[in-house]
């Protein structure tokens, strides 16, 4: 080295700045730096592993400097936070949030502009965003690429889903990262809707399992104002980078200062119920914002919906369902489902079985020709079928203590929707729907938009808010996946926005496995509206032509309700199968749908899962086990429950013969006195589960 | 010629067919056949002169084979119709609608697909439209081009504005065909959005004429679901082709049979006056769709508005305009223009002089950060700036007899507007307000549309059919120019959507033929909101550093009230500027907005416009007349007026030393006693006018 070279050096050591923090656990540790040419760095290790190797942070912005490198610290700002929140509805009454947390504060000394970047490093992980602090130099300005690395240091196991701008309804692939290729899915997977633009492209909430059992999620929490992040990857260098999804004409964001990026999370665990019960994303989210949350309430129900989807009746009045110009043709055939009649047996039903409400689809104008058009005007969201009377629905349901949920679904064309939302939920106040399920099946509209934009991400947080004006609860389907704006905005109750139960109605349906991943992605941002409790699993039950299935046995349909947390359950079966099977009916009567607390037993992504939760004002105690496509033997210890207590432990779990193929409906229900002290050998058949209530005696 | 040769020649022949229609004066005739190739064309004389050479048709669709050949006649049909019609308001109490009619069924053997192509003949034009009916093959479309030719016959002169995708905000380019190019406009015009993709594109309706004297107009009407029609000019050739306004990727149109397209028209007459007075383009749309009509009334108004223009006050609160980061900030600097106080002033003088309205722009928060950034949450069109009592400021107005006008700055967020569009229109009706002015000044958002796509289109045509919901009138700025839907939807009362008074503010401003052109183009498709009435016309008088002015005598800004049809007129300055010229005041006072009949006894594109008008419900005639920046004398028969009555003349001339530039405000009254029998010798100054009103004794 020469001198000039050694003088060079020297004056990058004193610009090169390094900061290390650690979780409250001091498990977890973070290392930031500027590279030499100013660019902002960062570097993860667990437990002295290294888990995440130097990684670069920046941002490409249009027409202007990028926020990559150049930078230098001028400040920086640690806190240690140790606080407490309590969900309206949730898995637990208390939520913990204790993390370190710094700011670096960085100044482009070319452009002379500011960006801080924030940490907050939690037990489970470590989470970091972009701030643009108000400044003279940088007011509006969009996004034309987000470049946040995870750069991986093994070749670790992945639960991944294609990087579609569209849609999220696939079933997982467990590969190792170096066999990340989305060309090489199975397409035929019942979604209409694809948009895969690159095969090296996945989606977050992403799981990883490394070979010395590390457990590793990346996601992201509260995405407000910004696209959604897909994650681009290197597949034999273990790299991924941060994809935002772009609007019609390619930009990502548009901003304006003072703003935030979402928080990208890595959560870190060598225990896997340390993720799935991480409440870290929620915990990002800024809190409730709502002075009144007196109107969200948790709700049970049946509905009009899976006998569309096994084929039994139809959405559309004149049964046609996307009916060629069918306007002003309308000739009913009696299938269509949303009768006023139909719908009384449905409250007829809810009403005698103890639960909130009925959700009824197809009761509006519109599905005679709905999908596949990219049409505009398809709904207005107040119209009903001539067969379908509002009034006398709602009443009849008022009589019997029923709530009716509206159904609003867009068909994609969100310009129309938004149009009519002041109307449609003008209508939902008058005849006293507290919520509704909407949906967006099909191509955005504005045109060249994707369900993952900013755009459409602004559109779901907005009806979401605008439903709060109107103490209005929402339940989501087709939408980009929740990162917890329900702690912000909790009458946004539930989505749907993952592979649902529907799939297995009329497609290759989701595989045994599917609802054993679902906790430790999908559902970190917040609940799913999964719809459960299909007890006639098989489709062949309606129309002896078909194959398709459940993936469960019937039994694991009931370990559901707690493995898939929410407080919108839909019990979503025909009610006349729920008649033939009243004894497993009972659980799904039972069992709750608002927590005190969840304790989650034992946990494997892909493998298996066991909760225990406690009922919210109550005593009772509710189990759930499921399994993938293996059988499965475990112990579990009932210490959950109250010392000095006794509890009748009503245990329904597969019959011996069961397995999810070929026998899905045998099961057993047993009785059993147990204690805090009893230890409990669970037995679940091939895609199966156990589902138990705990109640004091 | 083989034998070969002679059969196919044969065969040709034989699918060749040709139709002549004429018009019901025959003066024009049409003549329409199928080329060798089945390709639609079409041709048209006036009194035997070839004004449209051989031009074919067709569309291009996406993903699919074209609509432009293969196709057969399968049959036609012909008709005559006479009939009239009573627009709600009018430059008339009675439309004739005139034509005869030829529709051609045409089918594309390859596909078997339908395509109908319809010819209405007038005295004045012909028109043409597609017809896509109900059929098998054809369901939901795209277009990716509309390729209607029009191939003239020589070099004439035309005038022009260039064919921008989101404003038709330009002077116009006086010029030969072959000399048409964008790239020769001068943009320092004030403009501050424009989007010109390709230098030989202009806008419609495009006014010619050829050196033999024949007025020749390209425009289009009923433009309903599709988008604005440009033109492309092969300048050396005289051929001109659609050129439809795309979306944000690229299609131009999405269409589902049955539908249609809007209608092409090509206004031809060697009588300048048959062109600018013609009523063809509210007949080619559909008639009256509402049932109650009593709502929509004429409107004479003013308002805080041009001050801002001026720069006496500002829109928003803080006076700061456009603030950077302002949100939370707002300290007021007494320069607001849209006070409680200003706007009492302003009903005050409505009522005192006879009107019926004030317009207050600036008196809702948002305008504090509102422009030029695309940004998409601007305005909420319900929340008044502090400063502005939304109840006083209408409770007083009711009190003096006046209605109030809101304004509804959209700052080109439809999207946003679309949101809040139902709250905006209950506050309307809460306060009582009868009409909006909406304004879409800046870049459109949903991102990537244009003021002239489909998207466009649909919304402006939906805000209108909206209005009508709530009963109110919609006056839009910024809006793509009107094609006649103000027949349809009566309550869209006016439009600006074209180069208004205001530019003559802050700008190189429009040249004293503006005025004389926009008659014969933007007037056609309905009434504008030109905003006249400026009697300062010098920018120095409100600061001595600026040098922008009115291009128009004070007089001529009188005889706009006549010449610029509109039944929502706009005294559009300063109070206290009319109560220093009450004398010539006098006439704003005075003259009708709404029309029993009208006569247009001069006229010449770009030189000059002599209207009379009759005042609907009275006996009072109105005349203006009109130059550009030439001075003209004139003399003019009355024999308008009813015979055998006397009418008080009350003549506002330019004085004798008046020209618009140097000595704009010398004008003279006179009054003089008049019959149908009296000639009238009219002296106009440069960029002059007159204006008379006739009051039978």
């Amino acid at each position: 080295m020469n001198k000039l070279h050694l003088f060079l050096a020297l004056l990058f050591c004193i610009s090169i700045q390094s900061q290390n923090i650690q979780s409250p656990s001091k498990e977890i540790s973070l290392n930031f730096k500027l590279s030499t040419d100013g660019k902002p760095t960062y570097s993860v290790t667990f437990k002295e592993k290294n888990i995440v190797k130097e990684s670069s942070l920046g941002l490409v912005l249009k027409e202007t400097k990028s926020l990559e490198n150049g930078f230098s610290i001028v400040n920086q700002e640690t806190k240690f936070v140790d606080e407490s929140w309590n969900p309206v509805l949730g898995e637990q009454a208390v939520i913990e949030n204790k993390y370190n947390l710094i700011t670096f504060y960085l100044l482009q000394k070319e452009t002379n502009r500011k960006l801080n970047i924030v940490f907050k490093v939690y037990n489970e992980g470590v989470a970091f965003r972009y701030e643009f602090p108000n400044q003279e130099n940088l007011n509006y300005f969009i996004v034309s690429d987000e470049k946040s690395q995870f750069n991986l240091t093994a070749n670790h196991k992945v639960f991944w889903l294609p990087g579609d701008y569209d849609s999220q309804e696939y079933p997982y692939s467990e590969t190792k990262i170096s066999e990340i290729n989305t060309d090489n899915i199975d397409r035929n997977n019942g979604i209409s809707l694809k948009t895969i633009n690159n095969k090296f492209r996945v989606q977050s909430p992403l799981m990883m399992k490394s070979d010395d059992g590390i457990y590793i999620n990346i996601f992201e929490a509260a995405v407000v104002n910004y696209p959604v992040m897909h994650l681009d990857v290197s597949p034999s260098e273990y790299k991924f980078v941060s994809s935002l999804v772009p609007n019609a004409i390619g930009d990502k964001a548009y901003l304006q200062t003072p703003s935030v990026s979402p928080w990208r999370t890595i959560m870190i665990s060598d225990d896997a119920r340390d993720i799935v019960s991480s409440k870290m994303i929620l915990n990002l989210n800024e809190p409730c914002k709502l002075d009144d949350t007196s109107f969200i309430k948790p709700m049970k129900y049946v509905g009009i919906w899976w006998e569309m989807h096994v084929g039994k009746s139809t959405w559309d009045y004149a049964g046609s369902q996307n009916a060629q110009n069918a306007a002003g043709k309308q000739i009913p055939t009696g299938r269509h489902g949303a009768t006023t009649e139909n719908t009384k047996r449905y409250i007829d039903f809810a009403s005698k079985n103890g639960f909130d409400g009925v959700l009824v689809e197809g009761w509006n104008t519109g599905w005679e020709d709905w999908f596949g058009n990219w049409k505009e005007d398809v709904f207005d969201f107040t119209t009903p079928y001539p067969d379908f009377d509002l009034k006398e629905v709602n009443s009849y349901a008022k009589s019997k203590g029923i709530k009716m949920i509206m159904h609003h679904e867009t068909s994609g064309s969100v310009a129309n929707y938004e149009r009519h939302l002041d109307r449609a939920l003008n209508l939902m106040k008058e005849y006293g729907y507290p919520a509704a399920k909407s949906g967006y099946v099909g191509k955005i509209i504005p045109r060249g938009e994707y369900h993952d934009g900013q755009t459409m991400v602004n559109h779901f947080n907005f009806v979401a808010r605008r439903f709060a004006d109107y103490k209005l609860m929402l339940n989501s389907h087709e939408s980009s996946r929740p990162t917890g704006y329900s702690r912000t905005y909790p009458n946004y109750i539930a989505a749907e926005a993952a592979r649902g139960n529907e799939f297995n109605a009329w497609s290759i349906g989701n595989p045994p496995m599917h609802e054993t991943i679902l906790p430790f992605t999908r559902l970190l941002g917040g609940p799913m509206d999964y719809t459960p409790g299909i007890f006639e699993t098989k489709m062949n039950f309606y129309d002896s032509k078909k194959t398709e299935q459940v993936h469960t046995t019937l039994t694991k349909q009931l370990a559901l309700y707690v493995t898939m947390y929410s407080p919108l359950q839909m019990a979503a079966d025909l009610v006349e199968n729920y008649e033939k099977y009243m004894d497993a009916f009972q659980f799904i009567k039972d069992v709750a749908i608002d927590w005190q607390e969840s304790k989650y037993l034992e946990a494997e992504p892909g493998d298996y899962l066991t909760i225990a939760r406690k009922e919210k004002n109550g005593e009772r105690w509710f189990l759930g086990a499921i399994t993938d496509e293996n059988a499965r033997v475990s112990e579990i210890k009932l210490d959950f429950l109250s010392t000095n207590k006794k509890y009748k432990a009503i245990i329904y779990q597969d019959g011996k013969d069961a397995d999810w193929q070929n026998n899905p409906k045998s099961y057993t229900i047993k009785t059993q006195i147990v204690t805090s002290k009893t230890k409990l050998k669970l037995n679940l058949a091939k895609g199966g589960g156990t589902a138990i209530s705990f109640v004091p005696m």
